[in-house]
């Protein structure tokens, strides 16, 4: 247990997140932290003061930079010291606690006195497209329930490219889209999105780099999972839906992409991993093939508000990550299997994280089933798809016994249309 | 004309190219530099010498970064100033002329002496399809003669976002990659690629960058048109069938794109500027409407050459760029229209440029029909996709009186897989 307070709360000392932050109402260039309960730790400072020091971790100037891609490509070993050396500094009687050390008030800040940024600098994004519950309900709306998934789907885990320079952090607004939209009997308009959506996925932060050429094996792919965020990959339909065929979603998706900021590592993870799902019908290829357990039982709500009409956020979506059907190192392996390098800060997302039920569907489209069942949200109000003003707010936590490890939260509101 | 020799050179005095070069043999970070003849000038020792100064070019810390970044973001003025100023230090007998000055032997490298990087951090790649010819080409093949072209297609600049880790230099060779391919009435595989393509295409460099949320006016979208380069988009024409529905081109295409290293700046080619195609049937939505010349006389060629059975190099392709549909300000305008922000540095891909006739069409795929009729080359060689060895040679140029404003070339040789 650490001495820092942090009894439920998202951060007690098992977690041990990464993020970068600032001074609020500064323009600071960002600074590396963890996080235990409200305290925002600042790592350079715990370089600085000779506490952060180990076998892998180098002379610590990672830990100096002002994004994490440098820590992210120091490889698994410095990941997994760095986790038992904060956790030494700041659990409840350990050797190397700083409980009693008039350094500990030199490295801690209010979390309330800060702001988060971006954690990495982002060089790909690329979007899978993981759940079989989702793939199959947009099939079924699409293409009808005979139809519902592509040939390829289940051999391989369908991805695109996505855009990176808007991937924003968690709290930034962003406008209403205009667009491309073509209405069924009309010409193409330029057009505000009438069909404003978000999608609950993970964000998977690459750790390790790989050469141009050269690709991972999945049994080695853990290598290169630095660890996860919350993201909703906010999605125009009716842009998307004009412009996808032959090439895939552009518009639709490159006007944000919301993270929220820390990262919480993979290793952090490992105690809620379970197996993943029977692969055997039709059988993966050999390169995809999971030879341990690949799931993560991470449970995922989705509250929905709005100062008009929805002023108490209201759960509209629950479900677990635990749900899909190909796993992170499946993306890795299938990503890297031509070749393509990948870099340490690269990410991926998830694709959306929907389970069976109704209830745990990740997305608007098929919450509303296409628009034909609007949802019904105490004190009347109802939604299809987003309005203006609609914030959307993603939380997660592993929950183990007696603590929590959570994600914090990912939120971000639609504003209207820039005239 | 310039005192250094540059007749019958791509890089006369009216190109002024920038890149970004090192000593050969070195692991040297890049310098900035620009071309005139067979002499590389380094542009940071311009600075230092105090012969690089202008209203709009700062305190020519741009110049001394090793990548083109910060150039390319700072706007059309600047970039102006920055050809003129050249223009006058190596023309003979301008009042600034470096002719007779100490100075001259200090910025000069031979060319053979350097070798060439990435001209800049890139930090989204995004390709489109603009050519009207290769896009009804590609769907007489897939979709018959009756649907060739998609319902959209003539409406708005198709495009996908690719992947920005692999862009690499000329010169840089590719192993053949592998992946998830399928024959008709076999199960998917884990094989080579067997349909190793090219696509010629011109790379467009963004100049200055946008705000996530606010478009680019279609009217001032030459204020983020900063240059552009030669480009192949190597293709894997067999994994590139099996995984892009319905999200678009992903393993097909992620292993490897080449750009020339010399960026030929948009003013450098205003001089070849020409009307665009007639874009009233059907009518472009105003945000695309173009109000100038849109399209470029730009020359292009393809040699392929291998050591086995094509020693001397042979033309296979011999195209212009102003035979597209879709323009580069277009291109701008539909990225950010959804409020997308593009950044400094930032690459689009053209699309692959084909003609009307055999003869210019950009693509193997296109050239041997999808294989059905081998292109047959002098000495008796015969193609359909690439072999191993293949070397691709890509060359442009515009031609102007008495000088010519040449691309220099995109090189790429096809390696054995990776066993
Ligand atoms: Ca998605
Ligand atoms: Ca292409
Ligand atoms: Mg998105
Ligand atoms: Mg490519
Ligand atoms: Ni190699």
């Amino acid at each position: 247990m650490s001495f820092i307070p942090s009894a439920d709360s998202d951060f007690p000392i098992q977690n041990i997140p990464v993020g970068v932050y600032r001074a609020k109402g500064t323009n600071n260039p960002g600074k590396l932290a963890t996080r235990i309960g409200d305290k925002v730790v600042d790592l350079a400072t715990l370089v600085e003061l000779g506490h952060l020091k180990g076998t892998h971790l180098s002379d610590g100037s990672a830990f100096k930079q002002s994004t994490l891609n440098a820590f992210m490509g120091m490889g698994k070993a410095a990941w997994s010291e760095f986790r038992s050396v904060i956790s030494g500094l700041f659990t409840e009687g350990s050797a190397t606690s700083l409980q009693n050390s008039d350094d500990l008030a030199k490295c801690l800040i209010d979390a309330s006195e800060v702001e988060m940024l971006l954690p990495a600098s982002i060089g790909d994004y690329t979007d899978f497209y993981a759940s079989r519950y989702h793939a199959t309900n947009l099939g079924i709306m699409f293409r009808g329930v005979d139809n519902a998934l592509q040939p390829n789907w289940l051999h391989l885990p369908v991805g695109y490219h996505g855009r990176s320079s808007s991937v924003v952090v968690s709290g930034t607004n962003l406008h209403r889209p205009r667009g491309q939209t073509k209405a069924e009997d009309a010409p193409p308009a330029h057009t505000p999105c009438r069909l404003v959506d978000f999608e609950l996925e993970l964000g998977i932060f690459v750790g390790k780099g790989n050469d141009l050429g050269h690709p991972v094996d999945i049994k080695t792919a853990d290598e290169h999972i630095f660890g996860f965020v919350l993201m909703n990959d906010w999605s125009a339909r009716d842009i998307q839906k004009w412009e996808y065929v032959p090439l895939g979603p552009f518009g639709g998706k490159n006007w944000g992409t919301s993270i929220s900021p820390w990262v919480i590592m993979r290793e952090a993870l490992e105690p809620f991993m379970q197996n993943g799902p029977d692969q055997s019908d039709p059988q993966v290829l050999p390169y995809l093939q999971e030879q341990q357990p690949s799931a993560y039982n991470i449970d995922l709500k989705v509250h929905l508000q709005n100062e008009t009409d929805i002023k108490e956020p209201q759960l509209i979506s629950h479900t677990n990550y635990n749900t899909m059907y190909w796993s992170p190192r499946q993306m890795i392996a299938h990503h890297s299997v031509t070749g393509c390098n990948m870099r340490p800060g690269d990410l991926m997302g998830s694709g959306t994280i929907s389970g069976p039920e109704p209830a745990n569907y990740g997305s608007m489209i098929e919450l509303c089933w296409k628009g034909t069942k609007p949802l019904q949200l105490a004190g009347g109000a109802e939604r299809k798809f987003l309005k203006d003003g609609d914030e959307v707010v993603i939380t997660g936590a592993c929950h183990g016994d007696g603590y929590r490890i959570g994600f914090g939260e990912c939120r971000g509101r639609i504003l209207p249309v820039v005239e």
